[in-house]
Parts: structure tokens; sequence; C-alpha cells
């Protein structure tokens, strides 16, 4: 969920001059439950981690990955894009297919492939990324969405959080709903969809910017749900906004009800696929 | 899934002449990924020995607990009925988070809790049940689905499923849609309901009856599998109905994607709740 400046040794790959790139890009789904998040960790299972060991078991090599967004432990995701170079060609469906096969119905799987070019970069050339956060509100604990969503036991005033959500619209310094490791250069980000809907006892928080700092969804539906208990008002959220400090944030929501639902491009033109 | 007329055995509990009972009706979600089904097993987690176990924390001693469907190995519900005779009168409110508490955010939860008299019986009470059945059509493999949903690779062709489904509606002998070990006394059923419908790739198969054959809803979804690939036309369906003959079954589909959702009385009076 961070959004870093490149460093160089994460620059995108470039093949040598002679050495043409046979980059895939792909939408994923996964179920972050038992994942600790995207990132490679060696002897922990991570999205990324899956991802390259199906592939190596196809190329007989590894084969780095990008993700437009690297989400957190627990988090999970319907659209998530991702893109590979892999070293030689071979066509999208047999991509999708051998890995989807090497990924063998664990938490990972591979909804579409495209051959793109070089240009295309999951995180670097991504426009907007949209997440959901699921919120279940109810007394009896979670069976079939355990770790799948956030149980809260109050009633929650979906007027009073609609309100007090136009408060983060558009371009802030978000530094007190920013994780302290974040490393993102700025803490100024432009959010541009912050809605709540209802579904009987599911509240979905439908999310979208450009780019997000680290934790930043979970810690603003956080405070959303101090206000749609009562806790807070319209006005806490604008103090603690201006207070740029991690320090007046309400609360941070867990990773259980975040899902990555989207990233979109500017010039989506898969090669083939 | 199955409905047996009582054995003795089996019959409602019966309190000694003085001994007042304490009955209640609750409301269960559970998710059977890692279930084995709804009835007590030695060493086994099931929901049956679940609840008992939460309620002899409660309590200090056995209750045995009865439910409007007993479903099988990795079914879920959303909406279980099922009935306890407690030692003693807790309020409704109490013995609902004392249990909650007790099950301790496993697979099982208690959505709502009252006090019934004793006329009550969750199984032998039932005048309809309701099951829906949550089929996905896609190439890619499940993964926050996975256990909860039945993948099916086949673009599914729903007008066709639905005209063969109109052939089991209705008053028939299900022989061919029952399991060998079912020990229902009759093999006639009447299926109320059978509607099929569509989202994206989520396909959901609604049913209901008074009550149902062990395995009749798999079974029953199985079949129209084959008519929504192609490989089954109505005509093969009515054959099916008409073998009377567990042989005649095209298809058995996995428990996955089976969710009991409601259970019916006629005379719905709770005493406290």
């Amino acid at each position: 969920m961070t959004d870093k400046t490149p460093s160089p040794a994460e620059a995108p790959d470039v093949a040598d001059d002679n050495t043409p790139l046979h980059r895939y890009r792909m939408v994923i789904e996964y179920d972050g439950t038992e994942l600790y998040g995207w990132q490679f960790q060696p002897e922990l299972p991570t999205v990324q981690g899956l991802l390259e060991d199906a592939t190596q078991k196809l190329c007989g090599q590894l084969c780095r990955y990008q993700a437009a967004g690297r989400t957190d432990a627990g988090v999970h995701a319907l659209g998530m894009v991702v893109h590979v170079d892999l070293p030689k060609h071979y066509g999208p469906f047999k991509v999708w297919e051998a890995l989807n096969f090497f990924l063998m119905d664990g938490p990972v799987s591979i909804l579409s492939v495209d051959k793109v070019d070089e240009s295309f970069h999951a995180r670097f050339s991504c426009t907007r990324r949209a997440y959901c956060y699921h919120m279940v509100s109810r007394r009896a604990p979670l069976s079939i969405l355990r770790g799948k969503a956030w149980q809260v036991k109050a009633r929650m005033n979906l007027d009073a959080m609609r309100d007090a959500a136009k408060v983060l619209i558009g371009t802030h310094d978000f530094t007190t709903f920013r994780n302290t490791e974040c490393q993102s250069k700025s803490p100024v980000k432009t959010l541009d969809q912050l809605d709540i809907s209802q579904d009987g006892d599911n509240i979905y928080f439908h999310v979208a910017a450009r780019s997000f700092l680290h934790h930043q969804v979970r810690s603003m539906v956080g405070c959303l749900w101090l206000v749609g208990r009562g806790k807070w008002q319209t006005r806490d959220m604008v103090a603690a906004l201006e207070a740029r400090d991690r320090q007046a944030l309400g609360y941070n929501a867990p990773p259980d009800g975040l899902y990555f639902l989207s990233a979109d491009f500017d010039s989506e033109t898969p090669t083939e696929s």
C-alpha cells in the first residue's frame, strides 16, 4: 500500500540490449489470511514468494514480480495487477494455465495474463488504485467471514460516517493516517473516493486514489469506526487530519477487511492475450 | 440433510415430571470447511460437538443439541436452527454471550438465542428447509472462496439448466438423487423451489422443501452442471429421475458450495428473547 519512488535497486528491470523482454501483465486474486503480505520473505509464504516459486517451476529461473500494491499480511486482493519478465516467449494462455497449476489451489490465483510491452510497469505506471474495506456490524462473532472482514459490535451511524469521510476527500497531508514505517517520500496524497455503503450487517468502504500511504486505508476506516459508534464527531476527524501526527490517530483497523480491488493504467495496450 | 422418522433413542428429550425444561432455540452460522459435519464424532470437530463442548463449559454437564438439518462435512450454514435443553434457567442474552465466548472465534457462531416452550423441536417441528448452492463458473482456481464454492471451468447455459430444473420441482421419488446411506423412510419428497440466478461468474441455486434426502441438493446440482455444460439435456434429467436408481445419477456436486440458509416452523413463539 506504499508508493515509493524507485531506488536504483528497485528500478524496473532492463534487459541487455540483445535480450528482448517478454513482459507479462497479470490480474491476480489472493486470500491474505495465511499470507505474510505481498513482499518476498525467506521461509514465509508471501504473494510475491508464491508467484516466484510457481514461475521458477515454469521457467527454471527466478523472475521477479512487481505489483501495483504491496499489501500487508492479512490483506486480500480481488484484482491486484502485477508484471513479470520471463526469459523467453510463452503464449499468455500457457503462462496462465501453467502458473495456476504450479500455484496448486493455494491462496493465490491468476485471473488473467496478457503480454505487454516493456513500457508497462505494474507499480510505476499505475495511475489509480482502488480498495474495498469490509466491516460487519453485528454482535455475533464471524464464522464464514473469519479473517475476511472486521466485525464491530456497535451499530454504526452511516450518516455521521459519511459526513466525516468528506473531510478526507481531496489533497491533504495524511501524516496522521500513515504508518511510521511508511517509506513514501511525501505524506501528501489525493484521495479521490471514500464512499460508504450498507447491505444488512455489511458495511463497505470504497476507496480510490492515485496512491496511498502505508496503512492509510486502515487508519481512515479505524477513525470512521469511532465516528460511526459516536465516539468521534466530524470535528475530531478534522483535528486528527490537521494534527499531521500519528499520535492523533484514533484507531487503525485490522487487515482482515481490506481488499485490493483494481489498478488502472494510463494506456492499457496488451500486445497479445 | 436427511429427514429421519424419530427412533425411540432420538425422540425429543422429555424431562421428569418435576423438572421444568429450559429449552432454547438458536440460529447459528458455521464455516464447514474444517468441520466433519453436524453430527458429534469423538475426537473430531463437528458442529454439534463444538456446541456441546461450549455448553458444557456454561452448564457443567452435557446438553444434547438437535438441528433442523444435519449437514455433511464441508457444508456451511448461514441460518441453521438448533435447540437445546439447559438444566436451569439462564437469560437468553446470557446464553448467547456465554456460548459465543466459549466457542472462541472458531468456525461456529451463534446469531440469536430465544427461550421457547417444549413443543418446539428444531428437527421435528421444521416445516421448510432452504439451501443455497454457490457455483463459480470460471477458469481460474478459487482463492478467497476456496472451500466456500464449487469452481467449474465450463461456461454454464443458464436457460438449459432452468429448463431441466423444472423437471425436479414437485413431488417425486428422488431415489436417484439420494445417497445410499440415506436413512429417510421414504424416497418421495416434494421440492418446492429450485431457482437459479447469476451474478458475474457466480451462479446460485436456491432450493427449498419440507425436507430433503441425504445428498439430494448436491446430486441435483451435480446433474444441473452436466446440463449447463451441454453434456445432458432436459430429457436426461427426466430419465435420471424416472430411473429411481442411484446408478443413474450424473454427478454429485462437492460439499464446498452448499449453505444451509434457513428453517421455518409452523408456529414460532419464543417465550422470551
